[in-house]
């Protein structure tokens, strides 16, 4: 099962990433689980991501760097581990590129998409949205990058961009709301629910 | 006017770019022609070229990677250029990506195209492809780089790509054969005829 983590910096993808790798690992055993994260993920991709978080290029530029990181991900670290039965769980994948390039940086999701097609990229078979207000994500936020230099209206988009995939995408993504509410246990709580619903069978919490 | 320099490592690229460059700088002067280079000619694209061309990474990453460097090169630098009047010239471009990555690494040729066409890359208006044999061409070339690790055989395969591009595409590329034995004044001589049949009106040399 590929299960990805998205919202904006500050919505506590990191730590559910941890908590449910954990989960799985305790279940299936310590080598079964894939903990990844994106940009990243690879030797190559680690090495650009520094630049890739500071520097200001062309959004469309941005797309295909991404892209190209992701192909790396997918094909080096992601589908060899699902071949052999692993569970992966990766911190930021596609649905970050439609937000952020996407609606933040106005690129056409219609491009995005079909880029992603044209290489083939696997889409997760269940996605986390964490949704938390802008203000408290971006307080909340630990690494400081480019992104986080832009303006609030920024952020707004992405968040709005993230719902907007939520609402197309329903049977893949799921919401998890009021994360500003909710201790890390209340929101990996929900999570777990969300992923014994969709895989009975699955132990208990 | 785009005019790009295309061939295996060793045919003389760089020179004859250098050449050329200076012939119009001559006709045009010196701030109306820019000399450039793939990858890299933008801060970005040169900060990854040295990862680039040591990494062994997936040819389809690498793809995505050299497009993603070519947008930025052809938004940051090219167009601009080119609507400012000025003449560009360019060392390798996207004739490079489809023999090396294509006919040289086995990336489905249509993808290639297909990428570049999805984020509409420009095409050069001339592309002179310097045509040399393989042993004396890498024998020539200065810089090492991870494409002469491979074998001689993966250079073959270049060489052909660069004919079949030629052929393929004869209204923009013109082929200069035979450089291992022409010095560098009459591979320059050639080059400044072709630019005088597409331009006429141009100054004599």
């Amino acid at each position: 099962m590929f299960i990805t983590f998205e919202g904006i910096d500050g919505s506590g993808k990191t730590t559910q990433s941890e908590l449910l790798a954990n989960y799985f690992k305790q279940i299936h055993g310590e080598n079964n689980v894939v903990l990844t994260r994106e940009p990243g993920g690879t030797d190559f991709a680690e090495k650009i991501r520094g630049s890739l978080l500071k520097d200001n290029i062309d959004p469309i530029s941005e797309l295909l760097l991404f892209t190209s990181m992701r192909y790396e991900h997918m094909k080096e670290l992601i589908l060899p581990a699902l071949k052999e039965g692993k569970t992966v769980i990766c911190d930021r994948f596609i649905d970050s590129t439609i937000a952020y390039q996407g609606y933040g940086l106005g690129v056409d999701l219609s491009l995005i998409r079909d880029l992603h097609k044209l290489v083939e990229i696997k889409y997760p078979d269940i996605t986390f949205i964490l949704d938390i207000d802008v203000q408290v994500g971006l307080s909340r936020a630990k690494d400081k990058n480019k992104y986080e230099e832009m303006s609030i209206d920024f952020y707004h988009k992405i968040r709005k961009g993230f719902q907007e995939i939520a609402i197309k995408e329903s049977n893949r993504c799921n919401v998890i709301t009021g994360i500003a509410d909710k201790d890390n246990n209340k929101v990996y709580s929900e999570i777990i629910d969300v992923i014994r619903k969709k895989k009975k069978g699955m132990q208990p919490l």
